[in-house]
């Protein structure tokens, strides 16, 4: 499905994009004078490529959304013909593509989770989610973990649990973190998966205790937590955690924005431990951002909860056709050539043994993890040790291993997701054998020189 | 450019559509099971229609956002086009439809605002506007008006001054709220547009110097309020608000979310009153919500401030390709069919004209108000007490002379607007006088209706 012929070089064009950028696009995340961004001219499949003549396989799926590839025929299709016929329509009415995309992901949401909220995006996801939870329980609390992202509005920022909320963090939202699972560098001193797993539950139990359980709206956490690392919960965490909120009358929300729509080899990640919540947020992958869209899956209780009281909540563009006829595309593509499966397949055959293989050779990964196309390298100073390759939330100077990393992949033709002392592999769920078996020569070199910044 | 054939019915899609609508979209700001939302199978310009025959005139813009009217054919087709292109793409990269449309949209905003930070709506866009202001300033607190709307997730819904807010208000945002001055039913007592603006002043003046000028952040506010009613600033509060910005270091955020692109007759409200605020935000008419769309528009000083220090927020779509080519689409189409010019010559020749000749008629019609295509009927109980036709956030019975009213102009074929005791009058812009005649007869006999239920 990808062109691997070598895209014409068109300098004159970029130099324009790039002018028009630096002049007037702000941009997120960033120092506005001490980024350079890359000017791109196309994208297909697996690949993208600039106005140089570059093409870049990437490991990132953009920010981890382009789950069946970019430019899908069928989807880019669909969107044309949406466009075509209603390409936008106020929420409050009944629209085809808004109800044949609520039921395909109903259908697909575990349990009861039957009713769809539909946003523009993660963070108002999230945002919804808090909302109904605090309404539902008239409590006020929520409780989510560090190591964690849930989005950058206000709600969204403060149950996050990573550097990004200390600027916006006003320290009043109700929101109390606590500490999740995590075997390789473990909060507990846990020596196996079920120690983590019980102390985890008991650390979680007695911070709902010491809060007072009558004051806990909600617990939110990402099924498998992705920005922060791809750490999966061990065997029991998860229906432990169930089991905590169905006791005290918790709301439990599961973030699925990042491992929903097959990117851990299930349409859901929560599948993977048999847990239904009451509330999953989704976005990227519903339609593999063709076109922004988010939401909420609603449980038949929560959702009881609104059948005659309003639901305080609302956004102008809540169930956008075109963002739900793309949604109703990728949905029926997925399905039809099996890329949930294909997924699944791709991360146990491939992707796992590829990765092993590489850490044997390089001492500088500390630890592979991850299933289906969602895959963390923890790089580290020191295996015994496991000090990571650079401190928390570092920055110049001391993100320099990082830095050459990542120029090595790019060098490589490999455009790689890189999160502090870790890379992610996080390519289209689509990825064939060849592309990954490219990607991995790319990592291979990139990784021998994060070898040479060790202790 | 609109079809006036009747649409052939077409009960089984219709029946479907609901079904699935019923089972599994959860609606915005609604009691789920108190609501029976219309089908909608199609529109064009400033008509929609459903799936029984029944063809409505739009006085609503979907929620007031398509400025340029349904399925456009050019934005259309610009959708198309980039869609086959390249449909999506992370925010870290130069992209020549984001490149552009920023470009565009700079080049339209009053003074120096030259710097456009892309977001999916309005509301991400006031977190965002908050979020700069708090971090130029390095204080803690907001401004904001009572009768306003700033959009649901937390920081935007504080901000808010409308009954919405009350359900999800913590008391703990750090957000203040003021009296804006509104003449027809003033908080100030006053008796001419001078004297309000100049209490208005005093009013905000005092609450500045009362909360701590070195603890307010920034000035939140409507440059025309909108979904609280259509209240025209008069002639020097805002000149007087940039003023008093200016001498405590006070950040002005001017929100035309829904009067920007147009809608008051020029491409921004602010333009009528000469003042540039530091942060301006958009959405809506900036492509028409044909994809979502919104952002914040950032002078040069404030944007200075993120120049090498890196700006803490952002989103998985900010600047998404396919919005961006529906606003650069939007834009020339605006510019090369005066949409803008033919906003303010309708308000000002057949709009305002024609309402206030309803208003003779009707003795429920207590003010009309308005500029461009942003009217609004102030319905009242008692002309000379102004008491409103209903109570503020009325529902149920003592809505009911609204919902009478509402229903009367569907009958007449009319989807009109409605919040509270007002009716707004806020079609594209591209409407034409004959479309209008057959609105205002449509208003003249549910206005009847609504003269039934005087005091
Ligand atoms: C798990 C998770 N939740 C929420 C979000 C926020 O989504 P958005 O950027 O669309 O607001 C993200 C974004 O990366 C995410 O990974
Ligand atoms: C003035 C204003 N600001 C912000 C918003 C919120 O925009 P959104 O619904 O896209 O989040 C609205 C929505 O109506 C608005 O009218």
């Amino acid at each position: 499905m990808t062109t691997h012929a070598r895209p014409p070089a068109d300098p004159a064009t970029a130099a324009a994009v790039k002018a028009a950028d630096r002049a007037h696009v702000f941009h997120s995340w960033s120092a506005q004078e001490l980024i350079d961004p890359l000017a791109v001219a196309g994208a297909e499949g697996s690949y993208f490529w600039d106005y140089d003549g570059n093409r870049y396989l990437d490991f990132t799926s953009g920010l981890v959304f382009t789950n069946i590839g970019y430019q899908h025929p069928r989807v880019v299709a669909a969107i044309q013909e949406q466009a075509a016929k209603l390409t936008t329509f106020a929420p409050a009415f009944a629209v085809e593509a808004r109800s044949e995309a609520a039921r395909l992901i109903a259908e697909r949401t575990p349990g009861d989770l039957n009713k769809i909220f539909f946003t523009n995006g993660g963070a108002e996801a999230i945002e919804n989610a808090v909302r109904m939870a605090r309404l539902h329980t008239g409590r006020p609390k929520i409780l989510s973990a560090y190591r964690s992202y849930h989005g950058a509005t206000a709600a969204a920022i403060n149950v996050t649990g990573d550097p990004r909320r200390w600027p916006s963090d006003s320290g009043t939202s109700g929101t109390v973190h606590f500490w999740a699972p995590f075997r390789y560098r473990s909060p507990f001193w846990s020596t196996s998966d079920a120690e983590e797993a019980e102390r985890a539950l008991r650390h979680l139990e007695d911070t709902i205790v010491f809060e007072g359980p009558s004051t806990v709206a909600a617990i939110v956490l990402e099924t498998v937590p992705g920005t922060a690392g791809i750490m999966m919960p061990p065997p029991g965490y998860l229906p432990g955690v169930r089991e905590l909120c169905d006791r005290y009358g918790i709301v439990l929300v599961l973030d699925e924005v990042m491992t929903g729509f097959g990117r851990t080899g299930k349409w859901f990640a929560a599948e993977h431990f048999g847990v239904v919540p009451d509330l999953l947020t989704f976005a990227k992958g519903v339609n593999s951002g063709y076109v922004p869209l988010g939401g909420v899956a609603i449980s038949e209780r929560i959702a009881a909860t609104f059948a005659t009281r309003p639901y305080p909540g609302g956004l102008t563009y809540s169930g956008h056709p075109l963002a739900c006829a793309a949604a109703v595309a990728t949905i029926r593509v997925m399905e039809d050539e099996g890329i949930v499966e294909q997924a699944a397949r791709t991360g146990e055959r491939i992707v796992g043994p590829g990765l092993r293989e590489l850490a044997e050779r390089h001492p500088s990964v500390g630890e592979v993890r991850g299933t289906g196309l969602f895959w963390a390298l923890d790089l580290v100073r020191d295996r015994e040790t496991r000090e990571p390759l650079v401190p928390y939330n570092a920055s110049g100077e001391a993100n320099a291993p990082m830095a050459a990393f990542a120029a090595a992949c790019k060098r490589g033709g490999l455009w790689p997701f890189v999160n502090m002392n870790r890379t992610h592999v996080v390519p289209p769920c689509t990825i064939g054998e060849a592309e990954l078996k490219e990607g991995f020569a790319a990592l291979d070199a990139a990784l021998t020189v994060a070898d040479g910044f060790m202790a």
